[in-house]
């Protein structure tokens, strides 16, 4: 890290600084400008680096710390050059195939679960997507089946060989999830519930995270961390969005985000078109273009009948809507030189 | 409601969205206009609005729908003119008194957070906050001592007849950290960790929501609504800055929150100009801006030693500087006609 | 328009705003609800309502005034439903086929113009970039060669049957630039600098706008509305990044708004992958999904040795950096059925 | 600044970016860390920084470059560390004054702008503002009446012993508007209309510059840092709100810039609440909190019938309502140890 001192730091101060680094242990490097003497601290551990730069940043003759590595390590492509490649019971998520992830935004019923299902298997999806515990901004909107709803994700993806994705959010349901769920999925505004980072970090059924709407691509590698770092090495990032000033889609969908984490990470990136544009209109344009940005899937969300859904049926696919989408996304696959992951064989 | 239905919507088409609203029960008033036609939905109970909207939203010959009350109840001052005065054992947050909390971002040892209090509370804070439970950006920064940090800060709050502020993040503790707390503290990460909101919602001790760095201030108000649905009325806000583009200051403190939620709300609102700025040189400034905005009290770091912080310690005022503060808030809190609350005497 | 009624607003007053719309000689049409008054006014044209609505809102017992149609007509869809294809000089922008704008950032030299614009022509791009006038945040940096900056890309430009886009930033310089350009460049610092959208709305030259980075995608069509109403019908419009919280990326490129234009509007729409990400390694993988997300060509910055470019060498493709993106877009653009324009034959 | 060298980066290319620091006449100071290499170029003048830093960054093997002093000079506090006071015709800006500048949003009759003058003038402004030009972001928008304005503005504002602040948008107006206007004002939407602050830089007119609604503060002091390096030294700041995500207030008024601005820099700095609300209920209580957070001035909409303005009516005060203002100012302004400027005599 670099330490830049204040305009007129003294000799003096700027000695304390260089005796602090040396006392944790590390190397202290001091450049003397015309107006501002910065020193290089080197050899600090990541374990320690958080504090110490907090701890220089509390002086008052101290202008700004500045951290010259990135703030995660597992997560980091130089840890791990080569990609991820994240087993979801047989799918793999991160390798040269592009992973299809469809399904309703909530389970309602078992039959409006299993008509989503059956097009979306038919249409190339190998994954089963479907909330039974939904985060509403509103109290009064639909809080999703929960249990119930888990079994009838369960049930409906095992007919159709499907892996199933739903979200967990509360700690205390991430046995209860990860035994119906092949990936537990972090919602966007639980990407920095910590406690919840870390209790996935224990299970060893995968996880994805997605993208917090407020949160810096460094955050969302830094909230991999936490799960990396307790043990579970299955994870899969999801970009859905990111809230900016711009009111006619419902969030921004961060596309450079898909190349920027396959340079800075090792981990499977991919896009969720429906959460990132909240238009229906939009969704099949933003798949191909995710996929041209080299995603290594897609999460969207399918209803059969989008006018009766519980809820963000304004975002949802029909089902042939999502069968023309999987026709638009199979050329622009091969165009980037990969295969789309066929479903198992039923 | 209002529906706005789609450029070329057909008579059958128009007619089908008044059925539909009709068939729930509520009157439908459309509106020709040369270019549009909307439809006014009269009678819809906000606890089934939501879901409507979403789904008239889903029809494709539907352009949007616009909700044209506000989406909480409890939360809204309509609901209760007279804005609430939350009593934290015996001192009131949101009547004529402008309440101070103020101690270390972090309780690190029993020394640190005894000489923090001792200060803030000679300065004349009546409420000792500290977190015990710690969110950390990066899982290798100090993440709080537990418990033993709850048993510290309510040994100490005690000796100086302050009451207990501090932050609980996971469900599993809420009746925990209730039992040493007067004041749950609901994080920015966590203003929408439903769950959480439910569980304090079930709680009868006072609970402060800080605003999600990424809400609007009507999401802010639907998290209250939330803990006042579950049976709490006891819920203050806390403005802490929101994320945008600046980097200067670590959040952008926006302070025109205040009035805002004191023209939709009867809820107390108060400001923490430390997170809200993360300088310390800006503190005292932002604190003045704060009152004078009409703020009903101030949440304010302060360590003996920022530069020994374990966290924040950037942002952390020296109790020196906390007593300035305090020195220059009283003239502005009398020039709004306010008074500031004493401390309990000892 | 709907004009939301204040929650206590009395009879008189609902009669009053009535009696407001009935004088300008527009419809009112009352909706009353139980909490809310609205009242819709039907027949007030486009040029009238910002005005009336800004009236409407001042008035203390209305709550807010919604717009139901788009704040412009030229540059809707409605208004024209056929996408618009731009002739510049023979290279069509808009149609079947997706063009390629590409070269340095800034004219420095003849040599390194020279260089950039042989490396473009031959990997395919029709139309030569170059800037000549530079907007530069920081006064010391190179603000561009003036004319001198015009006659090289112009001369260039002809030895080599490309077209010329190129900047303009000041009134005064409209009809100058004209004489040089065939594409005028409004920068997105511009895009609501209103003397200069109605200057180049009196010329005849083709003017492509810039998304200004805080620009709402309705006010960039409002931008380009200045320009269609001063009577040039020759707009293109430009993605190139808004202005967020993430840092990695100089800009959040928002290739949303480009299904999104297509959809509310007849422009044609280009993407700039330079500007838009900042970072030469994002470039390729954004020019491919800006393709793929259906934008009509691509703004792309090419320098022989980007190390010496005087501006913007970060973001700036080496010769055959370029090459392999046009490379890997051409299999994008087949899979989305449109061809890459040919530049003309020497 | 620092130049932090790519991950595996050869011992030939730290050489090489060496040299080329040297080359340029400077200091090259290399720090090698376990993970990364530093390179402190120290040494570089501020007028060849930012080319430098670019050149510098283009390298492949250069993963970033950091500057270490802020990109302004003549704009900074260490440049100039007392405070600027710009004398308006014997109103001092920037001193222990506080002053008030009032008036129409735009003139729209001589009647409307001398009623709303007399009552401004009347409660304590000496400063009268009124747009002739004004920016709209519709073309179907009042667009001012030009130079018949300004000879209103002139002609009312003499009669009262005030000043004149009024915008200037065109390069070409700016000496026209001079001979009417004591401050020239750079609207949000031209803060980087590098044309139009050149232009301004010649003149001696003292210039206020509205911070645009993108930029950080950082880009604000740049743009004064063009006037000021114009030769014309009378700079006055103007915070009026930066664009966020929120969408009740019209913009997120940033008075934290208020105590930054005076960190940074010697210029006075003064807020729109008027803007940087967009609503009248919120005003008073944001002229408040900036007279609190130390501003010199304030900038406020005030309109005799609100309903009636052409412009902005929403967010316009009424003249008993800007008398309400002063009067909850007033104490502020000494509770921070400051006076109200009270206007010349008439």
């Amino acid at each position: 890290m670099i330490v830049v001192m204040a305009p007129h730091a003294t000799q003096e101060q700027i000695r304390d600084v260089e005796r602090r680094i040396q006392e944790w242990g590390y190397g202290a490097h001091p450049i003397y400008g015309a107006e501002r003497t910065v020193i290089g601290a080197v050899g600090v551990p990541e374990a320690d680096k958080a504090r110490y730069m907090e701890s220089l940043e509390a002086l008052p003759y101290v202008e700004r710390v500045i951290a010259i590595l990135r703030p995660y390590k597992f997560a980091s492509r130089e840890f791990h050059p080569d990609g991820t490649v994240v087993d979801v019971r047989g799918v793999p998520v991160g390798g040269r195939e592009v992973v299809l992830m469809a399904g309703p935004c909530t389970v309602e019923t078992y039959e409006q679960t299993y008509a989503s299902a059956k097009a979306c298997r038919a249409a190339g999806a190998s994954i089963l997507r479907g909330g039974a515990y939904k985060p509403s901004t509103s109290p009064y909107s639909f809080q999703g089946l929960g249990v119930e709803g888990l079994r009838i994700l369960r049930d409906i993806a095992d007919c159709f060989q499907m892996r199933v994705i739903t979200e967990v959010m509360d700690v205390r349901n991430v046995d209860l999830v990860a035994q119906y769920a092949d990936i537990l999925q972090i919602g966007t505004r639980n990407m920095q519930n910590y406690d919840l980072l870390r209790e996935v970090g224990r299970s060893r059924t995968p996880v994805l995270i997605k993208r917090g709407m407020w949160a810096r691509i460094e955050e969302w590698l830094q909230a991999a961390e936490y799960v990396l770092l307790g043990g579970n090495p299955n994870v899969i990032l999801c970009e859905r969005g990111i809230r900016t000033f711009e009111t006619y889609t419902r969030n921004t969908l961060d596309l450079s985000a898909v190349p920027a984490v396959k340079e800075l990470s090792h981990l499977p990136v991919i896009v969720d078109p429906s959460q990132g544009t909240g238009k229906r209109s939009l969704v099949t344009a933003m798949a191909r273009a995710a996929v041209a940005a080299g995603a290594d899937g897609l999460l969207v969300e399918v209803h059969p009948h989008p006018e009766e859904a519980l809820k963000d049926g304004a975002q949802s696919l029909t089902c042939s809507q999502f069968e023309q989408l999987v026709a638009e996304i199979r050329p622009i696959v091969a165009a980037v030189g990969r295969t789309l992951h066929a479903p198992d064989a039923g």
